[in-house]
């Protein structure tokens, strides 16, 4: 399954932590810093709704997965794991019983 | 494992969007339009910015999740699938054998 | 002339940073403290952007000054002025010889 | 006084709607389109928020003033006018009794 790409994604980004700010992308964003980091956040955020508003799938997808890849590099540069983030999901929407009885519903 | 949360969020998130808007959050969000959702990912990406500025690791992990979920919400309104953009996500960065090379070297 | 509205506004402001929380908007929002504000800031950016896309004359003028004026008590929370704001964007453009020319062509 | 700004640099931005691309970073800005403006007003508010953070008074006043500046290129983008959205403002917050009487009483 495609899923666990966020985790394989992880796996990448921690790779490049100390790697020379030359040598990627990911690498040179490390070296700038958070606050780099948080930028491209913002600018993702704001370019996500732009494309919802004009309505175009693709750069929806596009944009949402530059948004969510930038979130990424932000854990990973706090130490943190994107595992993190779907566990606080799924301890808020996938363990209530309501939840799973509705998601039950839809696939049947 | 925790990574087909994503997944089955979508399908809960699927199955809320005929729901009396009263019955959910999700389903007055729905109800509200596009607009409503997209104001969510503005707000929850600036308190993502901001909890990593305060440097709280359950404030981060918190407020990405919010974020996240307002951006599969939006996805879901637009007919679109998590899945598309993990997918999106692989096809930059996990199918390049110098990613797999990176992601293999750290986790031996 | 409506010009000197920003400094005014900044008056009003500073003077509500010892009020009482339950007297105003504003003294809510300074009693909440720097984060309640900058998450405003990043909301109303959001709905100055939706409004944009939108293309609603009306809108776009009221989400913009919702805008504004939490970057006002922004600054007011900060201790700054929005006088210094206004001065920097006339360092950077009123000053030039070439800004001053374009502006003066079209005027006359 | 330093208030007239907005009017003269909105004088400025009219001047530049029509000027080739290549002469100016504005003049580019329009040629590229609303999209373009919009995505530096959600650039610059993840700035301003993540320069309050760090409480840099000096990024602080840089940071807010590029927001205002790319909100200002917006508006002439859509021919409105920086005065429209000063008016807004008045009519909300200085025409008030309560808030003139705040003014008053912080000035004397």
């Amino acid at each position: 399954m495609s899923d666990d790409i966020l985790q394989r994604l992880m796996a990448v980004l921690a790779s490049r932590k100390d790697a020379d700010p030359d040598s990627s992308y990911v690498a040179r964003l490390y070296h700038e810093g958070l606050d780099s980091i948080l930028k491209k956040i913002g600018e993702e955020s704001a370019e996500t709704i732009i494309a919802a508003k004009s309505g175009d799938p693709k750069q929806i997808i596009h944009e949402t997965a530059d948004l969510w890849f930038h979130c990424l590099v932000m854990l990973a540069q706090q130490n943190l794991e994107a595992r993190q983030v779907l566990e606080e999901l799924e301890r808020r929407f996938g363990l209530s019983g309501l939840d799973e009885k509705a998601a039950r519903e839809q696939t049947n």
